[in-house]
């Protein structure tokens, strides 16, 4: 189906920028992603929007016309409005010319199969969604199976994450759960649980990954509680040569990551 | 010195929200830093604030009694705000206890000293202040020298550059230079010049890396130019095991970064 919106007033409009807000997420069960590079990822992902907004007097672009089709041929909604409609759904003064609707995917943690991949991620209470989508991001390049978010991170499915993720939220598993619930299931099978510590640690380059391993990082301001680390299989410490005692969450998930790949490829 | 100020009108206060935009610090010469945190790694690292703010009614901390001492004795100057106007001054609804203005360093190339650390990290049009000092930040945990940002780059002195740097602006050399600058700086001494490329470019794990080392990323949309990876005496590959082809910018010069320092200490 197809439709053009020319008034800010359309409930449609209020629909598509009620998305920002993490409560309107979760009540639709829906998430917006910007930019015609994003939602190509997603449909070579084989992910479609369930409704497509496009500018009115954007230029052509063969791989626009292809989303089009496909969510068109797929049974999903093309919407045609103006430029400051677009942006004031995207809350971007400069708005790229198009944005999908997504349905959230499930994010509980028992569908997650975790012999599908040698590396998954984790992150616990990570705050910062950039930090979040980066996270997503490095996943899909060390070939882990997804993202394991514990307790209160951001929101994955937040127009910041995607973006941060070019794409990666379209091909990497997300699950959430508790500390309780996530450790319940990872001692319920196979599995290493690795994170940087300063305790008790090995050297990162020299210690016994082995798959399925999951690589765990902390909030960004408090690092890990003593807990949590007291429960890794395995503590590394990576060096320090400075007068910071951490690095940035993301970048200490990345390291780490690349390390344990090498390790498992050997 | 040390003064009260209750009115929002009060020229310190329109000249230390000034300091939030790029064309008065550069004006100014001068860039702000909040959190006692941070205020506390510059004071470790030898750095005073010229002006330190406090909020009235704010809790009594040992590390801010010393903060406020050093500068006093320094001669700097203490000024004493309403937490109202210290929100508006960081523009934050909910400001840290304590900012502090500095003078910006010397950010010239030449008075780089590069036999100084056996890593140095270079951003080519780096736009986004959170990687820059994510880099900032990476640089002071592989004993980096400082991070070159060439071409046209995000300030380094700005909130949110400092902010990420978590204090290694006050520990790591910044220096800014367009490319022809750099290049023949860099070819008038010692210095391997490497870069993450798809092209032509030997594994990450596997290349001969060489101090002083220059580890140099690209923008964070469209990477290096052609020509600067052209210019670099070593091109190297980090496995890319999913859709995408590159990493964010600042997980890219950590991961180098963390190879090249496990290579060069062998």
């Amino acid at each position: 189906m197809r439709r053009e919106i020319t008034g800010f007033s359309n409930p449609t409009v209020k629909y598509l920028r009620s998305l920002r807000e993490k409560k309107h997420r979760k009540r639709e069960g829906k998430f917006l992603a910007e930019g015609l590079r994003l939602l190509t990822d997603a449909r070579e992902s084989g992910r479609l929007p369930e409704m497509l907004v496009m500018a009115l007097g954007r230029d052509a672009h063969p791989l626009l016309n292809t989303l089009e089709a496909d969510v068109l041929e797929a049974g999903g909604e093309v919407v045609e409005t103006t430029p400051d409609i677009l942006g004031k759904i995207t809350g971007k003064d400069n708005p790229q010319a198009v944005a999908g609707v997504f349905a959230e995917f499930d994010t509980g943690i028992t569908s997650l199969q975790r012999d599908r991949a040698p590396i998954w991620l984790v992150a616990q209470a990570l705050r910062d969604p950039g930090n979040l989508g980066t996270m997503l991001r490095t996943g899909d390049a060390i070939g882990a199976g997804g993202l394991i978010l514990i307790d209160d991170c951001a929101d994955p499915f937040s127009v910041e994450a995607v973006r941060a993720s070019m794409g990666a939220i379209f091909t990497q598993s997300v699950a959430q759960a508790n500390w309780p619930e996530f450790l319940e299931w990872l001692r319920g099978g196979s599995g290493q649980l690795v994170a940087a510590s300063l305790r008790d640690a090995l050297p990162y380059r020299q210690a016994p990954y082995a798959a399925p391993c999951f690589v765990m990082v902390g909030n960004e301001s408090r690092g890990l509680p003593q807990e949590y680390e007291d429960a890794c299989d395995l503590r590394v410490t990576m060096p320090m040569r400075g007068r910071a005692d951490s690095l940035n969450a993301a970048v200490a998930g990345a390291v780490l990551g690349y390390e344990v790949l090498a390790a498992l490829e050997g």
